[in-house]
């Protein structure tokens, strides 16, 4: 029989436990419909009375990890993207990664003089006569949202570097559009007002089939940070050497060499870092 | 004889201490030049190598006010445009009368449809054909400037408002202007954008001639935070039943009475109100 029990919000707030939610959450980890009923029927089994969400999501993660690290990997992704530390700058990198998934030409990272002042762009993408602006806002804990003020702000800039790009021979004819992707959440109004402008906006969730983590899943571009067998300390030394994505870490796997890790341990993390990056295939 | 010793600048940096800065700063408080004098004699005999600009003011301020407590709270604006708390409620109270005070109608803290959203906008004055919406940047403490965002967000906000009044009944002639008020200073690229767009920005001390402390002197509209004779407590209890300047005590003296302040503290609150909403008559 389900229970009924109150579980406890990241805001704090109390809400009736929902098993269906719960079976949606673990479905995105893309493990077996067989694992993730046996999963939600342990949850089920476990929680009790004001206990938080993120407890229930720890019991879930561990449990699908026993089972299947690259499931955990990927219910553990929006985790993952909080764990890029404390500046934007890897964020910024993996959406550049994901542009250019996209067939866009991309540069991070770019001091762009505007028609008043010059402003550091952090992705600007290329293709065909489409030129865009993005700026990435990076939050490093939950429950940190995207208010009106940031599309507010990015518009601003965005018109003024349009100014200067439409001066440019060649550019008269492009689609210059700006951009904002988040790794968390926007306001209504972030929404209402970057619509209205027609800015790109990219959240976690929004919009809904092509959300951040729709693109991530899509694309196989899961952060390192993603990976179960590596340590935080050796998340945090690939890193600082400015590796972002667990397709970079297969893709050299003398970085595991590098760090001291033993060879048990290196084949282990290539052959996940493989699975998460080949993650469409698995789709298609 | 001259010492050339070193202090301690809020941000942690040395300089040599400098005669001639110290004058300046006392010249605002327009005690007469002989006080001026004698304090900055005075500070020269006391300061010592590593000595912070805090306690030298601190010293300052003291020896003012045990011979004139008006031009003590004058010398001390700065600090008392900090202490209004941690809301910007009372500095848009305060924006608003400074524009009331140049001949404007105001409104404060009001919900205005924009053509994407609503905003709530700080402060808009109309004079004749002016309509302005200025937004209010208020920090309690010092070193936080007022960087490029909040220019480029707030013209978002102006350009998304302007749309709508234009449309409105009589206001197609009109001049619609968005503005910018900070209580601490812009950085370089946010005047350089703000002028640009042409939105009007007022700091502490920008522009030169017409800048926050200029025009607070010029209109009398000191903060109540400024009366030496208030205490930190009666000041919070004045701040949270709305009133924000010394001439609103002044001109309802009930208030003091309903504090528990006993006559002889009133006479002199009373009295220290008046000489500051008057600055403007004294310097005429």
């Amino acid at each position: 029989m389900m229970k009924t029990v109150k579980i406890k919000k990241y805001s704090g707030e109390l809400q009736d436990f929902d098993m269906n939610k719960l079976i949606n959450s673990l479905r995105r980890s893309q493990a077996d419909e067989n694992l993730v009923q046996h999963v939600a029927r342990n949850i089920v089994d476990q929680v009790e009375e004001g206990m938080t969400t993120k407890k229930i999501y720890q019991m879930a993660f561990n449990m699908l990890k026993s089972r299947s690290r690259i499931s955990a990997s990927k219910y553990n992704l929006k985790k993952s993207l909080m764990e890029l530390g404390s500046t934007g700058f890897p964020f910024e990198k993996l959406v550049g990664k994901l542009m250019e998934f996209e067939g866009f030409n991309t540069q991070v990272g770019v001091i762009v003089q505007g028609d008043c002042v010059s402003h550091e762009i952090d992705v600007i993408a290329e293709k065909e006569n489409n030129h865009y602006m993005i700026e990435c806002k990076y939050h490093n804990s939950q429950g940190r949202f995207c208010n009106v003020k940031t599309p507010l702000y990015v518009q601003s800039r965005f018109v003024d570097v349009k100014q200067r790009w439409k001066s440019q021979v060649g550019h008269d004819t492009k689609l210059h559009r700006g951009g904002l992707y988040t790794n968390t959440r926007f306001t209504t109004d972030a929404i209402q007002y970057g619509t209205c402008v027609d800015l790109m906006l990219v959240s976690w969730d929004y919009p809904p089939q092509n959300s951040l983590k729709a693109r991530i899943d899509k694309a196989g571009l899961y952060p390192l940070t993603a990976l179960a067998t590596l340590t935080k300390t050796e998340k945090r030394q690939l890193l600082d050497k400015g590796i972002v994505l667990c397709k970079e870490v297969y893709e050299n796997p003398i970085l595991l060499e590098q760090l001291g890790i033993n060879e048990s341990r290196q084949r282990k993390i290539l052959d996940d870092s493989l699975k998460l990056c080949s993650a469409i295939n698995t789709l298609i």
